[in-house]
């Protein structure tokens, strides 16, 4: 077929994205293809993630964090892993609303995310799509040969830790949406973490030596433990009253009648971006040595035991987990 | 936000697509990434290309030979390299209308091409997006250090050729609108080039040696001898009578009133995937070695000259030719 918008594909990759690629590996976006040097002693970690307009991220959401939310949420995944992040491909499929400047605001976000978290555009294409906005990256990092840790690798004795606070990324998306009532300054800063999430890159390169398992919560604490206790073959304790909230999170939890309910909607809502992981309770002092320099928060939420699945305690109930939330009663 | 579909999420991963993973790096898709050993001596090749319904292919294709177009489409640009393929990350964004029968015919194409060009699934993600559906793949493939070609390489006095036929991936089009009056078995045909095109992986490996540039015609054999002229900074000269028609496509021009409105069509309709190269003449031998080996046509169509831009020959009239196609007149 006829590609959409020629003109506006040349021009976008010309005066947007060839601005951004990587002097090394990127052929100047000329040749469809990125070339990367073999790294001999160093594994490739490569995530690929989409957002698409209406499901992950919101219509009028600013097109420069879309952009970082994109970059986020993959290095998320790397980060995840204990990689080093240093490149990605791109696949750009705007919608109609998207002319010149939801374009440049676009570039404008890429690039503030190359420069803090140091990786260049290796490749990708642009098209025009009659449907809603749609975004996809391949991430690329480097992480010491056989040194990225897997979901599988709980063993029961292990703790269970969070970095950073719960519930601010589905709190976010309420605050994004008009739907919270707390002063201004709180919606904002939730709005915020909503739309442009920290990955914890940082961290999981200094502790993915110490670590069993590690994963990023992205679809919410519960569903993310129960992804570890599946893929570990184990099963994991989590106590939900020493659950991490932010300021803004506690402003909101505490004006909750029903605080089982509102627990539930932090711990299940995802969006989070931070890293949960298993560890012996001998590393349990250099993992908060690193949380500490990095000034980041670190919590120990529970432990993996034998057996399957996640069970949550919290007000003296005992919930069990299933994929999708909690089941009520117990 | 929370995500859509999450059962159907989780069901479409575990049911249809681990049994497509990657034995050794995809971490049976349960680690939001795959991690790939270090080759050395190797260059890893990246590609990355999306497939939107209603752009790149027709609301009512059958979906598996959607996910083949998606495939080979991308394959075609490691064929361009001389890479070799291996594995491809992908994300699926299904629209409504792709229920468990859509998904299971989307994986059986995967499964036949996994087998068909040797590749396995590495990671990526499935989400659900309200509009059209759409589907975007990074491929990767391993070329000896150094050896993958550019587009920048050709050189005048170097010859041009073309593998294959050219302007079937137009008329494709046409005929799996039902807007070719051939007969039934040649409008079956010239569909099925559009839906499944061939990437030309032997023979871009045979010859990544031999050639100055090369690249896979996909927006059409005009406007990729432009980027190839742009990119090396030389002009070409196309001698388009000898434009190699399938038997299909002269039924078709044998028909035409006006030929060079015809064959312009075929020259600037683009999907073709065949692969256009430049090299020196003293390698003509042996890129005819290569191509008859593998039963391949390939046709010398043109010349590398000095200067700028393409200019195409045709009916005894010089055309110039810009990025969208050829300015009538001259």
């Amino acid at each position: 077929m006829p590609a959409v918008d020629v003109a506006g594909e040349f021009e976008t990759i010309e005066r947007l994205l060839r601005p951004l690629a990587h002097p090394d590996y990127a052929r100047k976006l000329a040749d469809d293809v990125a070339v990367l040097p073999s790294r001999p002693g160093f594994d490739l970690v490569l995530t690929k993630d989409a957002i698409v307009e209406g499901v992950h991220f919101l219509p009028d959401d600013p097109l420069d964090t879309v952009a970082q939310k994109l970059m986020r949420t993959n290095l998320s995944d790397l980060a995840a892993k204990g990689a080093e992040a240093f490149g990605y491909l791109l696949a750009c499929q705007w919608s109609e609303r998207c002319g010149w400047p939801e374009r440049e605001a676009f570039a404008a976000g890429l690039a503030v995310d190359q420069k803090a978290f140091g990786v260049r555009l290796l490749g990708g294409d642009t098209a025009v799509t009659p449907g809603p906005a749609s975004f996809s990256a391949t991430l690329l990092g480097w992480v010491p040969k056989g040194g990225a840790p897997a979901r599988s690798g709980a063993r029961p004795g292990d703790a269970v830790y969070v970095t950073g606070t719960i519930g601010d990324g589905w709190l976010g998306l309420q605050a994004a949406q008009g739907r919270l009532s707390l002063d201004p300054e709180r919606v904002a800063a939730l709005a915020e973490h909503y739309r442009r999430p920290v990955p914890r890159l940082e961290f999981g390169q200094a502790v993915r030596g110490l670590v069993g398992a590690m994963m990023d919560v992205s679809d919410g604490l519960v569903a993310d433990a129960c992804h570890i206790a599946r893929a570990s073959g184990v099963g994991l304790e989590l106590d939900l009253e020493v659950t991490p909230l932010s300021a803004a999170a506690h402003a909101w939890f505490d004006n909750r009648i029903d605080a089982e309910a509102a627990m539930e909607k932090l711990v299940t809502g995802g969006d989070d971006y931070e890293l949960l992981l298993t560890a012996s309770e001998r590393e349990e002092a250099a993992l908060r040595r690193e949380a500490d320099r990095l000034r980041l928060r670190l919590t120990r939420i529970g432990r993996v035991v034998s057996g399957a699945g996640v069970e949550a305690r919290y007000l003296g109930k005992s919930l069990r987990i299933d994929h999708g939330g909690w089941t009520h009663g117990g």
